[in-house]
């Protein structure tokens, strides 16, 4: 049994640990066509804020500890093209230029997203950035070196973690975001309105609603153009969202979802035999909604991966859907959203209230105690849990989203939330958290 | 209609404003024997050690303020005695020494606990206090002036936080404990132990499997007589527990339950007609045991006044039970558990396992990242959560033990934890919440 895994990081290192423990006998290949496998992506920005010490400790395992856990790992390999008939897989080696077949019995496509480029970024001028992988983020960090004005072109949560590591490094940074608002795919608008007003405490020029149209320099980017106007900058960063990798998947034939990102069912096969899909790549059973998504964050395809890698092997295991949650910290602000906001509800012809409480976290007497807002959003008629949006001042007080989300996992009702026994003492909650005030208040308005 | 509470903190005054707020034509009428209702008690150790300005901040309503929302408030009146064929109750007015009796319709015990006092403890010598309101508080901050020498019997909750408050005074702080271990009865073994080492950490002299005999002093206390030798102290606070007082019941003829607290209905009926308790003084349902349960704990009151006032008011409502969840922090560390813990559950006959998870908070690359320990409890053979015990050096961390709370409450299986969509980002958690890697661990050991 030989299994073949295209991509390293999330998905594929968690379906080849996990095939490989499942069936030692089976020889697990992985493909990777970066220079390094085995990476939290996420913690990118806080390399660049100072917050983590370097890009290495990102690093969960090196190749070499994978192999000796039985792990064949090959860096710098692109694999270009599939035969799903003949079952192999077609893999140039970066450094050589070397092509060779590749015969697998299973195959995992964990070939993850990549960053969008506009037309206008698409440049040769220096200081002009993506940032998706640890090249990526030592590029900008060598970028930094000097800089003194950077420009963020995008109000997703990358941009906006990146706005507050950058103000950490002493640059001037100024945000740009097309929409009306900031974090607009995460947050109902009154939320959003409070996110860019932290990030504009935190000394960032945030201009919404504004379209880049090009960028100037020579050599160097020195500006970027808009249609309110120019924006110095010698540092820019592209983050406006992310596309699913598919070109392999659908040389393979395989199909592709509503979503764009590839199809899978819940054991992640796609809709070639002996074809798999996990990670960043692949779309996801929402709970909620019943629908399928492309919601590409870490824990998904982690979890994706395991669940392709114990089949792959032979074994049988089910991805158990996801419930939309979120989360992310810009300055002291802690942001994080589960299930449905208002917006995505209502778009869905679902018939959801929410009610807004702004309250701290701690007993309102302790001195540690900051305020929190909690939305609480639910469906009229059910009674049923639809999803949480939570802002806090201590930003690790928005963890609590988590009892939300578990209960959206067994389609919870309001009541249930509310009648929850959950944990009181003045430095950790008020006496009713702010979860069980919420629910008491969307349960009377339902 | 003429509604009767006696006892205006927590249970009382939650029943007094839900009642009224049910029916508006009620009479309610509140007895409290002290000075103040309407305060938050589990705030105390926090005003001694300085984290909250004053006593005062620990009022949530003045009378004035009820009684402009139409309950009626009598402070310094003793309810001694109940006729519940006459519906009335002897009340005194510990101002003039004068009795009248008060008739009712409904009446409400929310008495609450008292400290337990050993023989010992009864003692005229000043300097040793016990800590259950707003008065002890004051009498122990007073008494903290000049003082040099703290002695705390007793290593629950209170005697933790009150340690670390003690310290914060400047005072050095010998503890004393009878059983072996600290947090006796909210933890596993190995967990007490790590909570005594913290308490350590913080210059804490902890003395465990130790027994009080007596005082030593004249006028002022001097020292602590135990059967390890003597404690040098001039000041002692008794933490050893509480009980329930239900002499009121009792005097109306209610039935007390086995844990000797009053025996209650789920509309906080007791066994007389017309005669309901609320609060630390009732026993409560456990939903993962199914059996009645003595914890006394603010949300727990809070949440059975407001059933009580409902139904007092002529409305229909149940109280949803308790699943066991306690938190408190002392120094650095917080401390949370729910359900049951290990040793619980084998006490009742459950087929119980348990796995124990050290881990960080945060992702473990982030410099904010901190140790947590979880400790998750499940039954072989049907897969259902049974509990969880956390500590964690990030203290707020373990208020995720609110995620098992909401699942142990719904009867939810350790599956379902882990397959929970919960947050991540590096400044929030590991990719894996360390609940999910519990909850892996423990399903494969069911």
């Amino acid at each position: 049994m030989r299994i073949v895994i295209v991509g390293g990081v999330a998905a594929g290192m968690s379906a080849a640990s996990r095939a490989q423990r499942h069936n030692p006998r089976a020889e697990v290949v992985v493909f990777e066509r970066g220079e390094v496998v085995s990476y939290g992506a996420c913690g990118l920005p806080y390399v660049l804020g100072g917050q983590v010490k370097g890009f290495d400790d990102l690093i969960a395992r090196t190749p070499k500890q994978l192999r000796a856990r039985g792990i064949g790992v090959r860096l710098r390999h692109d694999v270009t093209g599939v035969d799903a008939k003949a079952r192999t897989v077609t893999v140039t080696d970066r450094a050589t230029g070397r092509s060779a077949a590749e015969p697998y019995d299973r195959l995992l496509i964990a070939t993850g997203v990549s960053p969008v480029r506009p037309d206008w970024a698409r440049t040769p001028l220096k200081g002009v950035h993506v940032l998706r992988d640890i090249p990526d983020g030592q590029a900008l960090d060598a970028s930094l070196q000097g800089a003194r004005r950077a420009c963020i072109v995008g109000g997703g949560y990358i941009g906006l973690e990146l706005a507050e590591a950058l103000r950490r490094r002493g640059l001037s940074v100024v945000l740009l975001e097309q929409a009306p608002e900031v974090a607009g795919r995460m947050l109902d608008r009154p939320l959003q309105q409070q996110v860019r007003a932290e990030v504009e405490r935190g000394g960032v020029d945030v201009r919404c609603g504004v379209t880049v149209q090009g960028l100037t320099g020579q050599g160097r980017v020195s500006g970027v153009q808009t249609d309110h106007g120019q924006v110095r900058a010698d540092v820019v960063v592209v983050a406006v969202g992310v596309r699913p990798n598919v070109e392999l998947a659908r040389a393979a034939g395989a199909r592709l979802g509503r979503t764009g990102a590839v199809a899978v069912n819940l054991r992640q096969e796609t809709s070639v035999a002996g074809v798999y899909a996990a990670g960043d790549n692949a779309e996801a059973l929402h709970r909620v909604t019943r629908r399928r998504v492309h919601i590409p964050l870490g824990l998904t395809a982690n979890r994706m991966g395991r669940v392709a890698g114990v089949n792959m092997a032979g074994g049988e295991a089910r991805f158990p859907g996801v419930v939309g949650t979120g989360i992310f910290k810009t300055f002291d602000l802690g942001v994080a959203r589960t299930g449905l906001t208002q917006t995505e509800a209502e778009a869905l012809g679902t018939k959801a209230v929410s009610v807004d409480v702004q309250s701290t976290d701690y007993a309102g007497y302790h001195e540690a105690a900051r305020p929190i807002h909690v939305r609480l959003t639910g469906e009229r008629g059910t009674g049923r849990l639809l999803g949480a949006q939570l802002l806090a001042q201590n930003h690790e007080s928005v963890k609590r989203v988590d009892v939300v989300a578990a209960l959206l996992h067994t389609r919870g009702t309001v009541q249930q939330l509310f009648e929850a026994d959950l944990a009181y003492a003045p430095p950790f909650s008020g006496v009713w958290d702010v979860l069980l005030v919420a629910a008491d208040r969307l349960g009377r308005a339902l």
